[in-house]
């Protein structure tokens, strides 16, 4: 690929059929929309992404590298949105998946796995004495919401603005097919506004039920805010204050800052944790977490589903925690990231074009800092991902990245070397 | 084991360490009441089926047995609580699966299964011109609730009492954790009381959103009761009639009636349809289909999950369907069912002891004719899970069953014969 194809933008570029990085992604779209509500919904819609120039379908995945139905090469950095976090296909929770395989998977009853994972877990997190087993991370927010209702007999939730904690009514960021009766209790406070939820605790006093959070704000199309000393700590205060379950919505960074749950990083103390994500390294699996307190509302809460109790994804679970545990998974994480950081400000710098990273290193938000519209950035995203002699860097312009333990140095490096492409052809096209 | 141990209840046995059928599962369940609400919750509870004589831990399964983790064996009539269609570890079905394992399962993307999936699903399906995914039967069914107010701008959800539609506020069981805004909009009607769903209709004129039935009436804790002519005809009518949204919720019997949805069976055509348990085989997954008419508030309601779009059960759900549809395998569940129900009746009628069974054959519900509280039932399913020489069959005493095709005519035979001798214990005991 020339560097003056880099004067075309990929959106240009997508009308040139001889030129079309992505025809098969397209092809399949079109079918795709034929059959399927926008062809492609939720998160991964490419409506979210780069409508026209990205990958639409993946082939195939190993490490930190996927192929799209293009055949094209991409280095990772979004690791299926978070659960790949030891890399795509990892030999040894695949091992130990296939040998449960072969004793089953979906059965009458749980298996010796559940038990196991349950004890693991919680001699992970320092405040839980159970746990509790879903598939999906909405599968575990609406549970424990629920569980705090139960617990405390009141109605009221006090959540972040512009948090994301799943697809149910009282929490999805859209209003279609919502009705007001959903989200009657459910009110806002914005993060490290600590004066704004304290005026909201006093508002509902006595009517709060929970108070669910991330362990630092990570918003689309929005820098990651890491809490304000003492935030998280003052929210867990008033909460015991008045006998409010607090809830950590871990799902995004959990295992991926801290073993324990990422209250750890933060120095706080929630009452339940949800996980999910990362868990299975690709397995679906979600769990709750909490105090030996709600053990009793926890075991009124009716919970189950179909596939809820399967034994693959626990067994995998089990050995992703042996893994993250025993290579220190959190710091090698920190450590990659950081080299990506470091380098990606070089960048920045050497070509007078800031790229402000925000949030945790091993799960960073990035963009360029002299715009708040994404616009050059979804251009730099686009030329990253249409890379160099085949291979690009899967950089999404408007959510966060998540780090896998399968990159390595040179991984990262090569990725700079993508971005660095990436970055003439976007300020070449700007000129 | 002798037969004049059958003076001694099943129940009675579990005190005597020396002959506890189900020790290891009991020294698991003690683990897990550790760590866990309830050791074991949601549908596969003991407290569900038979405390203190049941397995509760799952190690292994293969076409129609499964064993426990005390080493016994069981014909099995509950099949995952449905999700087995094929049988455990279905070989066909575990090649494609393993092969799309090697290219990989979560990504950042669908794959192609995905498109096929739904093209696949859309060409069996009648009235159905797309298809949407997610992990569990609650997944599709609140979301199609959600589908129908955002299309009707209404609130109403008119449901059937006693039907389960998953766990979500608006539709589980159980008060806990609900508060009334959850189903502040929700109203229930009787199967088969047409007068009263009409009363119900002119009631809420103008308000209903949607109307949610089961192909049949299938509660726990009672019989399953067929649609009397017309009756579902009667309620799509006057969904027509009113532009309300008909839904109709196939996740336990779909695939075991008609390859194209339970409707073709019992004569009425719904708006969407939702469907998981057989489709995957035991692989996690869920769909709703629906009318061409619905596409857009279908595209508009939000729709995701992590492990939503994963490849591997995707490409299994395929292949069920191919073999499902090769060899016709709801025709083979009615004989092997048929088989089952007659053996069971005849038992029935040479002891003087009538066996009810209701619903279709290949997804019976069973009891006592002479008992409403299950109390005998209860022992005669503990006697033949307890079984003969190491074999036991797997009876639910208040679940419906559910038939595979890996029920040859041998292990029915051979689950009747268990049944005799549960038969003869249970009415020793009580003589």
């Amino acid at each position: 690929m020339e560097l003056s194809s880099g004067t075309v933008s990929p959106q240009e570029r997508i009308g040139a059929s001889n030129a079309q990085p992505y025809a098969e992604s397209m092809a399949l779209f079109r079918r795709a929309a034929q059959v399927i509500p926008c062809g492609i919904y939720g998160h991964q819609s490419p409506a979210a992404t780069l409508p026209g120039a990205s990958p639409y379908y993946a082939a195939r995945a190993e490490g930190c590298r996927y192929w799209d139905v293009d055949g094209r090469e991409y280095l990772d950095f979004i690791c299926g949105y978070g659960p790949i976090v030891l890399g795509y296909r990892h030999p040894e929770v695949e091992e130990v998946a296939e040998r449960q395989r072969r004793d089953g998977d979906t059965f009458n009853h749980p298996t010796a796995r559940m038990v196991e994972l349950a004890e693991r877990l919680v001699s992970l997190v320092d405040f839980a004495s159970w746990a509790v087993f879903g598939k999906n991370g909405s599968d575990v927010t609406s549970w424990a919401v629920r569980v705090a209702r139960e617990s405390t007999r009141r109605k009221k939730i006090l959540r972040l603005s512009g948090g994301y904690h799943g697809i149910d009514p009282w929490c999805n960021h859209s209003p279609a097919g919502i009705i007001e009766e959903d989200r009657a209790h459910v009110h806002t406070f914005h993060w490290n506004d600590l004066e704004g939820f304290a005026q909201l605790m006093r508002r509902h006093a006595g009517k709060v039920a929970c108070v669910i959070v991330t362990p630092y704000h990570h918003p689309a199309f929005g820098d990651s805010i890491l809490p304000a000393r003492g935030f998280l700590k003052a929210i867990e205060q008033k909460c015991r204050d008045e006998g409010v379950v607090l809830i950590l919505d871990d799902i995004r960074a959990g295992f991926r800052l801290h073993l324990g749950g990422s209250h750890r990083v933060f120095g706080f103390s929630p009452d339940i944790i949800c996980f999910s994500k990362a868990l299975g390294n690709g397995h679906p699996i979600s769990a709750a977490l909490g105090r030996k307190e709600l053990r009793v509302p926890a075991s009124r809460v009716f919970l189950t589903g179909s596939f809820w109790n399967s034994a693959v994804p626990m067994a995998a679970s089990l050995k992703v925690l042996d893994i993250l545990e025993r290579d220190d998974v959190p710091a090698k994480l920190q450590r990659s990231g950081q080299r990506l950081r470091e380098g990606l400000e070089r960048l920045g710098t050497e070509f007078g074009k800031d790229i402000l990273g925000s949030g945790p290193a091993a799960v960073p938000f990035y963009r360029f800092n002299d715009e708040s519209n994404f616009r050059q950035w979804q251009r730099f995203c686009a030329y990253a991902m249409e890379g160099e002699g085949g291979v690009g860097a899967f950089f999404h312009p408007h959510h966060n990245w998540f780090l896998s333990a399968a990159h390595t140095d040179a991984d990262i490096d090569q990725a700079l070397e993508i971005a660095r492409v990436a970055m003439q052809r976007t300020l070449e096209e700007t000129i």
